[in-house]
This record gives structure tokens, sequence and C-alpha cells, in this order.
């Protein structure tokens, strides 16, 4: 008799837990839906040749390989399996790996399903993804991403429905946040002001990390990158946050003067600005120097959010990148997405204890009985509440009434009908309110009206 | 530069078809719900000890195997490399399986979470599993299930309330079906009838044929099995369709006199019938006597739903099982449940044209312009009409204003709204109602109240 287990860093969902995620999950979908996002699927199972590669080295370890079905030895050389090099073997009999986030698979997609496709195309995608990383609190192997992404529109249209997605989204959820906004050209412009322009990606990498190693950490590691005191001092001046508003960005625009691509950074959150005062935007983004997003291939604006009043990293973040299928031989193709992590913004949600109290979509009548004849009744009954919407349950087993009474209780049921000998004489049920412990006499269709 | 491509047997899903996909399974969601069953997911990654010889040889061989993380090869032994052996290797590389159906899972589910479930546990579970099949029309490598079941009573109800999911099911996706009905209990009693019960479970694997065999094929089997030509004929009497009703059913209990598991088979759909009739079912179930279900673990009414238009094998099936968690150490709790196959489902209604204008949830408005000015007011618009509920997008980029009518057109979003010149100074836009060709021009409250 075994004793069963689940494999490190995955997780069962129980009802309750089920509920508050599809409560989060239905949020962001509808808004998606609102603002035109189509829904796409894509498979878990992807060709190791579509995934190797397009993660770094780190992100290949850290990928999920299928066996190859089969004798999967079959096409290993008997050599490497002497030599038992597991790199080398691999490629012999795993073809197929675990999706690892939803970016790659769209630019697999967008390619494959060229033909099909209205440009711009604008598609969400909710669906798990898999990595092998060392799980501990907040990360797990098997979670949940919930991106929207804008494929093949130069416009800036694009950022602005995205940073509305974002208001309505976590006013919605009942979510105070900020969300932080930056530039990839700015950062290329500070990189060329201070003459440092071919160390502008190991200096996003450095910026990137200021959350966690501070000011003192950036300029260490800034320093040993191989940058000046007087470069480093010239940097830091920038990263600083300041607000998305038109003073700060014209005295940005004065500081970054001689970069084109710096100007052009500026002038590109300018319009965003003008933007997001069209849109009616409660709340400005906020600007914020030191947001870098170590992925490589963001090229324009970037985002990223964190609650205000739970301390969780960042529970949102996305940008614009400028070739997005190259890879796949499609060049030319920009787009801007965002990805909501659904497990961190479900334990922020249960931090702040910010679930309503009605996401509970279970049962709301359970029909209990004394013997066959009320049990005839509640399926009758049940029949009749359910053709009317109402989510209705029978108690199945002949057991002692408070038995079935302990069941609704636990089970959060709100109501509970009893049919005894002097209700089915009279066909009105007994309707127990189970919050307020009152109890009335109604015929079915007194019932309907009162739970509808 | 690569040419992406899928792993045979995966498919992309396409919004189109997403809308489609969708509108099945929130149809059997909403109905699930409505009879009280709860949500639940587990993960795709099980460990192979939960998954292997559960499904018989053949389905271990299905199973697909996920490669252990970082160096997968270093508890494998020199002799078993050396030896090139496939299967004992496998223990070595590789503790983890994808989901292979929804049942193992659950089973697993309940015996670890046993203290968190109130028993009856009415669970809905929607979640893909991965089997290594040879993929052919309609069989897929990665496909979806949808099940509910009822664990922890013996109650009758419970296979009524299925059955009425089924009703309920059906009848709102506009689908004409037939649901079979038998019970392996009166399979057992026609084994004991003919003196063959030792072979009762090599004869349900006959019988479970039916459909693809025929009656002779069954025949030559059940010869082939070692049964004399008397014991087949007799066994041949019992194998026609007859309706679920009271007066076949005593012919039945008649024909099983002198089986007492028979007998209770047949006693046990009395039952059902009368649950059936309480619960005012339109339609009753059609007993069928070739209705075996190929898998072992069936022990009570097992079920089985066919199109009645178009050819397509079931179209859902399930049972009931005395020993769900048996195997993980937890003795008698028992259980009934139902599949639907999404997928099936899907291509039954694509085939007879059956889903509904309307599943397309996609964009209502798109707002056009000629320029700078006429974008922002678009952008005004958009969020003034999703504020509203109404899903809409701005035409992001600046393009000949036919080019944007031609993006409406081929996403089929059925309404335009142009912010021109004149639009712009008189603060009414042109909306065109593009099915109809007709266009008007209204206040953005006219456009709202018009369009909710």
């Amino acid at each position: 008799m075994q004793k069963p287990s689940l494999p490190k860093g995955t997780r069962d969902f129980l009802p309750d837990v089920m509920q508050k995620r599809k409560y989060i999950i239905n949020t962001i979908e509808t808004v998606y839906q609102k603002f035109g996002f189509l829904p796409i699927e894509t498979p878990a199972l992807e060709n190791l040749s579509t995934l190797t590669g397009k993660y770094g080295d780190e992100g290949d370890k850290l990928l999920f390989k299928v066996l190859n079905s089969g004798d999967y030895l079959q096409k290993a050389p008997e050599e490497v399996m002497y030599a038992k090099d597991a790199n080398a073997l691999l490629k012999f009999i795993s073809d197929k790996g675990l999706r690892y986030d939803l970016t790659v698979p769209l630019a697999r997609f967008v390619v494959q399903n060229r033909n099909d496709l209205q440009m711009p195309f604008r598609r969400y995608q909710i669906q798990p993804v898999w990595r092998a990383d060392k799980p501990q609190k907040g990360r797990y192997r098997e979670f949940w991403q919930c991106d929207a992404d804008s494929i093949g529109s130069d416009s800036l249209v694009n950022e602005v429905d995205l940073l509305a997605i974002y208001e309505n989204v976590f006013e919605q959820l009942g979510l105070q946040v900020t969300v932080y906004i930056n530039n990839r050209k700015i950062l290329e412009g500070f990189a060329e002001l201070i003459g440092a322009h071919a160390l502008f990606k190991p200096l996003t990498i450095i910026i990137d990390k200021f959350d966690k190693i501070g000011i003192e950490g950036v300029t260490r590691e800034l320093m040993a990158l191989g940058l000046t005191a007087q470069q480093t001092n010239h940097l830091k001046d920038f990263l600083n946050q300041f607000e998305l508003n038109a003073k700060h960005l014209s005295d940005l625009k004065q500081m970054l003067i001689s970069s084109t691509i710096g100007q052009k950074g500026v002038e590109e959150l300018e319009e965003i600005l003008a933007l997001c005062e069209a849109a009616g935007l409660q709340k400005m983004p906020v600007f914020n120097g030191t947001l870098a997003r170590g992925l490589d291939y963001y090229t324009g604006c970037i985002f990223e959010v964190v609650s205000n009043d739970y301390a969780m990293g960042s529970i949102s973040g996305g940008g614009r990148y400028d070739n997005l299928t190259g890879v796949f031989g499609m060049d030319g193709l920009s787009g801007v997405g965002i990805s909501f992590g659904i497990d961190r913004i479900y334990d922020v949600m249960d931090g702040l204890n910010a679930f309503p109290a009605q996401t509970n979509n279970g049962t709301k009548v359970l029909c209990t009985h004394f013997d066959q004849k009320g049990l005839i009744e509640g399926v009758k009954t049940a029949a009749q509440l359910r053709k009317a919407g109402i989510s209705t349950e029978v108690y199945p087993d002949y057991k002692k009434i408070q038995k079935q009474f302990d069941y609704a209780n636990k089970r959060g049921i709100p109501y509970v009908i009893v049919w005894g000998v002097d209700e089915i004489n009279t066909q009105q049920a007994s309707l127990k309110n189970m919050a307020e412990g009152t109890q009335q006499k109604l015929t079915l269709t007194e019932i309907i009206n009162l739970l509808k």
C-alpha cells in the first residue's frame, strides 16, 4: 500500500482555493475581453527545439524534458551510454519539453498560424508553465501565467491599453498597487550619456538588482563592471523615482539632451502620459529609473506592478519587444505585453483578506429528509430549484437529520430544506436560513421566489 | 533560422476554436455547479509511483515520463547504462510523469486531503491529460477531460444526478443524444446464470467490443473463451437493447431469477427509474445489455452517451466504482462519476454546425480615425464604452480608414465608430453597423444606450 504524495513544487487546489483562484482569473479575463483581447491556448508539450536557447543557459537547465515514448534508448549511441554523459545523451532520448513561459510559445504560434491571424493581433492566454526551479515560499514548479500581448503594432495606444487594464483589474480586485514604468531607450540613453553604451546590457542587469542590493550594491557592481566614480555618480543622479508628469519628463529630457535614443524614450513617455489622460486613468504610472526588467528582449516601455500593502515583489510585469518572432524566421513584428502572476496575486489577496465573501459559487440549498418519501420530495425539489438556476444538492444517504445539517454547516451551504411527514402532507417545505437560524414553511414557488 | 512545429498529437487553439471550446466547457461547468459539484485541480506532474500500475501494462507504456532535473544520469548504475536497457534505466532517471486521466489523481487527492473534505464529496475537474497514443482523427496526445464524481455515498440519488446532468448539458448544447445504461451487477448475474462466473471479467471485455465486432464477432470470441454454444446463445438472448421501463425490467428480473447479484443489479435500475421520474427527466436512459465499459474498476451502474445525429463513438461515459482509493491505503470509499470528452463534443457540434452564432465574446466596437485627434477621441470613447461593459478596441495605428474597416470585417467586429473632423466638432461620432451597412451620427451616451 503506497502513501501518496505530490512532486515537490506542485500543488493540489481544493475547492475553497479554486474558487478564489477562479475569481482572480475571471476578473482578469473579463477585463482582457473588454479590451478586445482574444483567447488562445498552446500545448503543454513543445518541441525542445522550440524551447531550448530562448531562456539563457540557466533557463535551459530549468526546462522539464519529457522522455521519448516507446524504447527511448533506441537511438542512443553506445559510446554515449558508456560515457554516461547526460548532456550528450539528452538529444537522443528527449524531443519534447514542458512549456516554460507563454511568450516563446506565442512567438511560435504567431509564425505557425500567421495566415489565420489579423494584425494587430491581441491575444490573451491563461495557462500553467513549468520550471525545475528550487521550490520555496511563493515559487512553484508548476504555476500560472496570465498574459496579454498586442502584436504587430508600434502604436503606444497598446501600452496605454495595458496600463488601463492594470487599473481595471486591480480596482476590481480591490488591491492598492503602484504601477512603475520606465523605457529601455532611456536606460540606453543614460548608458550613452555616461560613455558606456557598449556596457548597456550588463548595466541593465545590474540596475535590475536595485531592489535587492540597494544603491550601495549597485554602485559596487557598476565599479566592478569598469565604470569610473564619475560615471557611476552620474548614473546615480538618474536612479531616482519621480512621478510620470510633464515637469519631470521635461527635466529628464534636458538631462538626456545629447542622446537621440534617450530623447526618443522620453518622448514615448510623454505620449503615453497624454494618452493615459485621454483614457481617463485615475492614477498615473510612476516613473522608476531603476526599473530595468532582466529579460534581454525588451526594447521600449517596461512595466512592473507592486502591492502597496503587502510585501511580495512584483505581481505583474511586461513591456515592449521589437522582434518577437525573429528567432522563428519572421522578422519585423513588434509587440507589447503584460503577464499577471496569479499565484502571487492570490498570496497578496489572501494575506490582506481581500477576497470578497462571495467567491463561493457552491451549493445554495441542501434538501434533507427523514425517509424515502422525503428523499423523493427532495429529488423533485432539487430539479425545480436547479431549473430556476439555484444550485442545489439532495443529501443522498439515509442519515440522521443532525448529520445532514452538519454537512450543510461544514460545507457553508446557506439554506436547508426539510421534507418531513407534515411538510409532505401540506406540500410546504421547511426552509432554514443557516446563518440566521430562522425557519419557515413555504411552498416550492415561494422558496424559488425567495432565493432567486 | 528554425521552422517552428508542434509535437505530434498536440494542437494550438486559435481564438475562434477557443471560444467554441469555452462555450462547451462553460455550459458543462455551470451545470456541474447547479448540482453542487465543487471545482478542484491537480498538478500536471504526478509521481510515477502514483501513476504506474493503475492503467494496465498498455497504460504504463502510454504514460509520458519526465526526466529528473539536474544531472539525470547521476543515479544510473553503470551496468544498466552498458546494457542499454530502457526499462531498467527508467527508475533511475525519471520520477515523474504527466497526468493520464483525472480519476487516479482524484483518488490520490482524496486520500491526501481527506481531513479537509466533507463526505459525500462532489467534485468536478476540467483539465488536460496526456497519453503517448498513436495520434489519429479525433485522438490526441493532449486532450481535455471534464469529470464529475460523487464520492463517499452509496445512494443511487448520485447516479440520477449524473443522468440529470446529461439531460441538462446536452439540452443546453442543443445536441440530441442517447444515454445508455447498464449495471455491472447484471452482467455478473448473466455470467453466473450461464455458469461462467469465473469468466466474468474477460467476458465483459468481449461484450464491450460489441460495437466494433458485432454479434458474430462477440459469438466467435465467446466460443474461443471456452463457452459452449448453449451458453453463448443464452447470453445472446440478453444482448439486446430495451427501454429502461418497468415492464422490461420485470422481464429482466425474471430472466435473472437465479442470480442474487443479477437481481440486485435490476433492483438498482428499478430504483434509478423511479428517481429519474421524480427528478422529472424528459427522456429516460436506454438500457443496453452490451454496454460493459472496458475498465476494471466499475462495479455498479455504467453509462455511455452517443450523439443521435453524428457518428463519433461515445462522447461521455462513467459509472460506479466500489473502491476508488483502496490502492492508496484508504478502503471502503465508493463513488460514481462521469467524464465528458470535450474534444469529441467539439467535433460533433462542429460537424453538425450546432454552435450558436454568439459564442464569439470578442470585440463589439472598433474606434477608427483619420489623424491623431481622432485617435485621441477613440481612446476616450473606448474608455467610456468599456466602463459600460462594452468590449472595445481602438485601431492603434495611423492607417487608411479602409484598412481599419478591413480589420473590423475580418475580425467580425459588428460596430465601427469613426471620429473624423466633423464628428469631433459636433461631438457626435459616426456609428456604423457592419452587418446592415447602416450608419448614423450619435453622441457617446446614445451609442452606449444603443449597444448595451
